[in-house]
């Protein structure tokens, strides 16, 4: 997407390096950054400058490519970039996805390139399948960042949105702002700016009052991990609105490229959930009045906080999953129908 | 309660004026502050530096006391005062204990008094209930503050906590941060600190997780307006955590006095809901890391926020009320009933 007039995705092949946007400074300073070396690559992932589950498969992708042109040991790279973040499973996948061509750096280089546009290629399909469910004027609720940051370009649950926005359909977002690390209120809220669409910032646990309102025509969600039957690991946040969509007959869908789906993974009580530091819980980072970003602690100093990064919606509570094959139901058979579609080039 | 070895009530009636604690400043200071005028006392309650639903109803009858002490109009007082804030009903129950014995201030002051009083005898009786629900250990998830400084002494839903810890059963609360305002984060954390409770904080979308991984023995809100039918309206958040509760099968518990039963209100949809100023989103307090309470911007500039300050619960997701009179269903042939039951003095 554009920022300022020039098109960007999240991350990208600088030559000899890999560029990236710096998420962690969105919204009030847009800036892009370099890593050269194999510990920057895994440094921008564990610390969520790059974050977003289909972008960082993509940066994996393109860090294992850097790693063999800079001669680093293949394996060691694929176990330090596999273990930066254990929910989202794309990581693997882009990670696989350029080891199966190793050790040649040119053609590895080449697979981190051509996995980066089948994202792509992905998010822009979900964007005319998930397009498909909204009407004029649609009110979508969706919660953390499964916009273009997160999916390289178009995102995954923004992409209907987008798509929507330039079939003339006015599309409207509540933006659920995703404590604890406000992705919604930073990254998403920011995407909508640039992107002129219609958007109102809301407290988390605000949102299943909207829908009881029936002020939420659809929530539409990203994912991190889909297991084979159909549970769904995301920021945590995802299950609580996919409870109150339930309770209010409001359609929960959750917008994901085949990437997301771990196939070997049969249930969400078996997907890893990564719990980060109590930091990130305690301190909030903004623009204060001076002028300056600053971070400030809410607690009191004596108290201890936990930090789940993810939950898992069980599957019963999903509507259908928004892929690039089309739209599937969450169910076994569903998910391993998809597989067998062709896929978008 | 203790604060630094000394009780404290949350507001009290200090010779020819009211004392109160500033809760705005909480957790960084702890200061107390004078209203010497019916406008200092309106603006007390309606900017939070006094709030919770029972101590606004105690602020409001001292005001009255202090209007009919400062020879204002006792009409205009109570309109004044019944404006502050829309929802909780405890501010109605306040006023009307006071202006029922106007004008004479001496019997105001000591309608007051009584009142105060009542509410903190309720406040403690709901701790023996309530206790009564806990085991060894047993783990509570709160929501807001409806702690002491929320209802003078004791608290609500903090209460049979207070009360637990001092029979040896060693309680832990899981303290809700309840976004925008954070009371939990704020208060609510502040007070276990103050009272040397076991106790954790978790972003307010956690705690659905937490329920559904069997880490929550009982949930205990407090409220601010509970219809005839049992629907209530408390902080928003409420509903969302309610919803998880059923999920999964956790007690649903609302810790009230009776004074917050609203018996000409049939149900939650006539309740009013207060909406609040969009920056309680968009900023946030706290102390910033060289030593400065400050706020922080966290969304775009561009970003405009709603700001519901309540959610209204379906009484059929209550388990029961924790009340003065005992533990009540949530009926509306259990809350009449409850009415006839005799009240602690």
């Amino acid at each position: 997407m554009k920022v300022n007039g020039k098109d960007y995705r999240a991350t990208w092949w600088d030559g000899d390096a890999i560029g990236f946007i710096d998420q962690r400074l969105l919204p009030h300073r847009f800036e892009t950054a370099t890593a050269r070396t194999l510990a920057q690559v895994a440094e921008a992932i564990r610390n969520m400058a790059v974050r977003g589950a289909p972008t960082i498969g993509v940066m994996g992708a393109y860090g294992m490519a850097l790693a063999a042109r800079n001669g680093d040991s293949l394996d060691a790279a694929y176990d330090l970039l596999l273990n930066t973040r254990p929910t989202a499973i794309n990581l693997k996948v882009g990670l696989d996805a350029v080891r199966s061509v190793s050790p040649d750096p040119v053609a590895m280089l080449d697979a981190a390139r051509a996995h980066d546009d089948a994202e792509v290629a992905a998010a822009r399909s979900i964007g005319g399948h998930g397009a498909a469910l909204l009407t004029h004027g649609s009110r979508v609720l969706t919660h953390c960042n499964a916009g273009w940051l997160a999916a390289q370009d178009w995102g995954t649950a923004t992409s209907p949105v987008y798509t929507a926005a330039r079939e003339g359909l006015s599309p409207f977002v509540w933006v659920s702002e995703t404590r604890p690390r406000l992705q919604g209120a930073r990254i998403t809220a920011w995407e909508m700016v640039q992107e002129g669409i219609d958007h109102r910032l809301t407290a988390d646990a605000a949102a299943a009052q909207l829908m009881r309102q029936r002020r939420v025509d659809i929530v539409i969600t990203g994912a991190d991990r889909i297991a084979a039957n159909g549970d769904t690991a995301n920021k945590i946040g995802t299950y609580s609105h996919a409870l109150a969509a339930r309770a209010n007959g409001v359609p929960f869908y959750v917008a994901a490229p085949l990437t997301t789906f771990d196939r070997d993974t049969p249930d969400g009580e078996a997907i890893p959930i990564e719990e980060r530091d109590e930091d990130e819980v305690v301190f909030v980072e903004g623009l204060s009045d001076d002028g300056v970003v600053r971070r400030v602690r809410v607690p009191p100093v004596e108290t201890l906080a936990i930090n789940p990064a993810f939950d898992m919606t069980p599957a019963d509570l999903i509507t259908g999953f928004i892929t690039e094959v089309g739209i599937v139901p969450a169910t076994p058979d569903g998910i391993a129908d998809a597989f067998r579609r062709p896929r978008p080039s």
